[in-house]
Order: C-alpha cells, then structure tokens, then sequence
C-alpha cells in the first residue's frame, strides 16, 4: 500500500527536563516535524498525541502553547505503545479520509514523579506482590539464560551495542560508550540486571506528520510510506510455562508481515523495544530475525549490530536514547524515517529500503494484559 | 451517510462505587451492550475506551476482566469528551476498513479522589489562580444574566427539569424531584451556582458497540445510524471579551449540521454537556434551537422539556445522570440511541427519529483549549 506517508519527523534529544512544563517539553519536536516537512502548523488536519502519564490533554497543551487551535485532537493512552497507538490511529483517520494530514505527537515527563518506580494502580495486585517491570524482565532473562544457555556477557552486550549506536545520535540520552565489564559491575537491580541493563528514566518528546499519498507527493519527494500498521492487546507475558515468548509480539510481528507482504529477511533495520536487554533477544525470536534460543549467539555475531545482516536499534534503542513512555514509540519512527532518507550520518544503516517500529507495554492489573504496535515503513 | 451504525448500548447506573476497580466498574456496561446487540465479545474486532482519570490502560483491564484480549485497544483521552472522542475514533476505524465492528467504552471512577476539585496539573496556571470549573461557568452564568436578562429562577429550572427527567431514568445517579426553592436555597458554591446547579461527582461506565453497515443490519433491523461525527479543539470559552459563547460548540454545531444535512429544526432530541445550568442554556443558542439571548424563556416555555419542541436532557443530563467524566460521553449516545428505538418508557420522547450527543471540556493550562465532540444519529 502507498496510501499514507510520513513527511515530517522531529523530536527534542531524550533527557531530564524537570523545569519544563508538558507543553513547552513538546512544541519544540511538533516545530521541527511541521519545519521538516515544510508544511505550516495550520495546513495540518488533525492531531493524535500519545502519552502514559501526562494528564488530560496533553496534546491541546501542546498545540494550545505553539497557537494551533481549533482541529481535532485526540489523545491516546497505551503505555508503552501510547505513541505508535497514536500513529496507528492517525493512520486510520486518514485512511477513512477524516483527513489529509495528521500530527502525532509523543511525549512524557517522567523527573516530574522524583524518580524511582512510576506511579501505577493502586489495584494493579501484580505491582502490590513486586511484580514491577525490572522485577519481571528479570524472572524472563533467568528463565531465557536456563533454557537456552544465554550468557550473562551475552546479556550484557545488548546494552554495549545500543550504547555504542547512542554515542552517534545526538538525540539520544545516554551518549558514552560502555564496556562489558562496566555493565557488568554496575550496581545490581534485579538479578540479572544490573543498572546499565536497564533503560533510563528521563523527559522527551517526538513528532511525525503525515499525509495522504497525493498530499506527500506535493510535499516532498522522498515521502516514506506505510507498509503496514498494526495493534494488538493480549497477554504480556506468556505466563508460568514460558516466560520467553513474547505472545503479543509475536501476533503482531505475524500481522504486520501479512499486511505488508515484507518478510524478516526483508528488514534492513528494525528499533525494538529494549526496555531491558533481555527483551531486545526475545524480539529477535519474535521477529523471526533468528531461530528460537538462538539469540545470544545472533547478538555476538554481529548480526544486529549496524552493517550486521538486520541492525537493532541504530538510534540506541531505550536503552541509550531512552524511554519516556509515551514518546518512545514516535522517537522509534522518527529515527526509522530518518535511517531510510539516508540521513543518520556515523549511524546509517547503508541502503535501507525497509524499516519495522516495535513498541509494547503492559502488565496491569494481574491480567498481564498490554499492548503491542507493530510499524513496517518502507522509502 | 449509512455506512457506521449502533448495534448495543449498555450502562450502570451513574453512582458511587468507591470499593470498585475500573475493570469492575467497567465490564457490567460491556457486557450489557454486547447482550444488546446479540454479538459475542470474541466477534467484536476492535475496542476503544475513553477515561480521563483511570490511569494506563484502562481497556485492557476491563476487557481482561472479561477474558477478553488479542484485539486492538485504543485508550482515549479527551478530559470531559473523552468517550465520544474513542466513538469518532471507532467510527473513522470502521470507515478506515480496520474493522467491521467494535466496541467503545467510557469509565470514570471519581470517587478514588475522595471527593471536592478534581486532580489538575501543576501546570495549569488558570487553577492556580481560582478558576476551577464551578468558578469559570459562574463567570459565564453572571456575564449572560447581565446580558440578556437571564434570572436566577431560570437558571435553577435547568436543575428542576432535568431532575425530573432523571426521576424517570433508571440510570441516573439523582433520582429525586426539586423545586425552584430547593436549588435556590442549597448551599452557594460560586455564585450564582447552589449546590443543586452543579454536577455531581460520581462514578460510571457505559458501552457501545458499532458495526459497519452490512454487520449491522445482520445483528438487528433497528440499527441507530451514525449521521455525523465531529471532534474539534478549540477555545473552551471565548475569553475576555464575551464569556458566553461556546465557540468550540458552535463550530462543532456548524461541521456536524453540514456533515449530516440535519439543521437543528430536525433535532428530536438532544443530550447536551449541563455540567452546569448555564452550559445548557448556552448551548441551546450553540445549536441553534434558539435565538441568541433568549435561552431563558425558551426553557420557561417548556421547549426543551419532554413533550416540547426539542426535548434536551431527557436522561436527566449530567445534572441528574451523573458525570463521572470519561463515561459521560458513551452514556449520552446510550440515551440517544434508547430514544431513538422508543425504549424510554415514561421518559420516551414521541417519534424520536433523530438525536444530538454533545460532550465538551477543557479550560487547560491557561490556554482555554478544549475537546469538543458532537455526534448526531437517526435511525
């Protein structure tokens, strides 16, 4: 399908903002998508704007702060996906043809909580037993490491690789490289985690503007199209008998791939959701990237790294250029969009033509129910 | 057009339910709208749920307390509009080919507040400085009293009529008449606003489910027909100069009457956002049901009750029904789409054909920026 494109990316560098208020973290990365496509902020449609935990509306802040009134907005909510729901959602409206164009805007503030675990529900019974996020990427990674020999070295490369794509992309949060042994010898925070094996809390936001196929054409001439769009809910984790497969990513890699006609093997780069590292080697599995326990292996050869055979992660991945929840899945698409215009410089994935958006969250309410956003986008 | 129907609705009755999670609070409306429309929850395709203050996810937690999971689930945000927005999204998802059916969802649980103002962010400058919702329609009720006339009396039968609507409504958290002396003498919150000219703080949920035009006529030969589905940001009040136009209404009113071909001449009935009395007095002029300034006597002439020219709040509005905010805007199209089958009993308005839903709020972070959202059915 060449029905929808994106025609304008943007995003503020990830980081701590705490002065900065929802609105004024968010205008600058809505300025520089509306600059990038060359299209005037009030030419624009509609608006959709992601975000976990920023209040109620967020995206009226946003356009209320630059002067845009009057169109609709719509704000989505769905954790970790809230963003590309967002996106998927503009896409549809534009596909109903309620619009031309549409803006999606992510964003969060996360220093506005003082650090430390995100506020979750009080009836959340999972988070009330210790089940909070590190705690449960932590029981996969020991179940991961039993089943199938995985390395706590081989653990710890995940964060060497994003570390090493972060330090070339000025956007990203974390901008040193490290080392295995830095890794490894960082303070412990959920065994096998240690702190550098998990991602950063900061602020950030990004913005995408998007068109209808004639409209992107009279933008520009190198428009980067939708191949395909997905969203699912469903469970989080597996349960207790496999904690390693990541069910709903799985569904949603097999959608994605059916809706686009584009195979694993037809991935030139791929920004998944590495939360923690152990997820970004279940996503490998999931994506079919490689066989099932294979991963370890498939990191250490190179395979992912970038001039590997399907670079994860070029921009640095949650783990270098952070993750604030609600902007993250715009950040993975901003940089996608970026990789296939051939514009991302020391960390360009040479020859790009095709490009997947992996973003997913959940585990509330001791249903382990989430949500998944699958993106494939294609120059 | 005839291209997205109602095929369910369901609700509880506006209350408060403090011992409630939202997936209790939520799954009983589910549920009474999938019976409704004789669909099983397992063929429904996709789901959107709109809440302003229930946290992450609160889709998947009803629906995962149902043994529902797998399908895509928007949540959406939109501060008082947040339900009628996940409908305009439902809607464009249907007309986009994403699905053939799907269910919306509003939920609100106030009562976790603990009751008085509602949580506001830290970056709202206009609560900072006093002006809370009860405080700015005070503003606009004393600017149109000065204006046209309007008198104290007359703002408090808004309260008398709709409560004696709501006397009829199951549904409806107050389900006792008052008097023109009752509201008059409870107690003064903003003037001119007693206590009894403000919504009540509550808890609720209520359900749609949606279908595209051959699903629909396949599930019920009554199907309610979507005529027109319009979502607009926009100033929440007109600022400085005149308090008491609606402006974000009437533009909506303008694109919803062009989109259907319905003027307000052909409106049977209409549920309208009386989060206080004056907004519902100023939305009769917004709508057109009524010359501007004359509002006032238009209600005194029995216009707006049921049996008169254009019945407004026959549900008892949210001065009776109730407010739990998210919730307000599904609950709305519950009603419409009961009186447009005839299902009201003593409240039923005679030959209903056609129907308005009206959900508004905003008045964020010192911009007066706001959702707007206004759908129109018939059947």
């Amino acid at each position: 399908m060449h029905d929808v494109a994106i025609i304008g990316v943007g995003m503020v560098p990830f980081g701590k903002y705490p002065e900065k208020s929802i609105a004024d973290l968010g205008w600058p990365a809505v300025k520089q998508a509306l600059d990038d496509a060359g299209i005037a902020g009030r030419d624009v449609d509609a608006a959709f704007c992601g975000s976990a935990l920023s209040g109620m509306m967020p995206g009226q802040r946003i356009l209320g702060q630059m002067g845009l009134s009057g169109l609709p907005i719509t704000n989505v909510e769905n954790a970790c996906s809230s963003s590309s729901s967002a996106l998927r959602n503009a896409i549809l409206s534009i596909r109903a043809g309620a619009c031309e164009t549409a803006l999606v805007i992510g964003v969060e503030k996360l220093t506005k909580f003082g650090g430390g675990t995100l506020p979750l529900e009080h009836e959340d019974f999972e988070v009330q037993q210790g089940m909070v996020m590190p705690a449960l990427y932590a029981m996969r990674a020991k179940r991961y490491m039993h089943d199938f020999g995985l390395t706590a070295r081989q653990l710890a490369m995940v964060s060497v690789k994003n570390r090493a794509n972060g330090v070339k992309n000025p956007d990203a949060q974390m901008r040193s490289p490290v080392t295995e042994e830095q890794v490894l010898d960082s303070r412990m925070i959920a065994d096998p985690f240690t702190l550098l094996q998990c991602c950063p809390s900061g602020d950030g936001s990004a913005a995408l503007v998007l068109a209808n196929a004639s409209t992107a054409r009279r933008y520009r001439s190198d428009p980067v199209w939708v191949a395909a769009s997905d969203l699912s809910s469903g469970r989080y984790t597996e349960g207790f008998r496999d904690m390693t497969t990541p069910e709903i990513t799985v569904r949603g890699a097999t959608h994605a791939y059916e809706e686009s006609g584009i195979g694993p093997d037809e991935i030139d780069l791929a920004e998944v959701h590495d939360a923690f590292t152990v997820a970004e080697l279940l996503y490998y599995e999931a994506f079919g990237f490689c066989p099932r326990g294979e991963a370890g292996a498939f990191l250490e050869s190179g395979a992912t790294s970038i001039g590997g055979k399907v670079p994860v992660n070029p921009s640095g991945g949650l783990l270098a250029k952070g993750h604030p929840i609600g902007a993250t899945g715009a950040a993975q698409v901003v940089e996608v969009v970026r990789q296939l215009r051939g514009q991302c410089g020391d960390r360009q994935v040479e020859g790009a033509r095709v490009g997947l958006a992996h973003a997913t969250g959940g585990g509330i309410s001791g249903f382990d129910h989430g949500a998944c956003s699958i993106h494939i986008f294609k120059r």
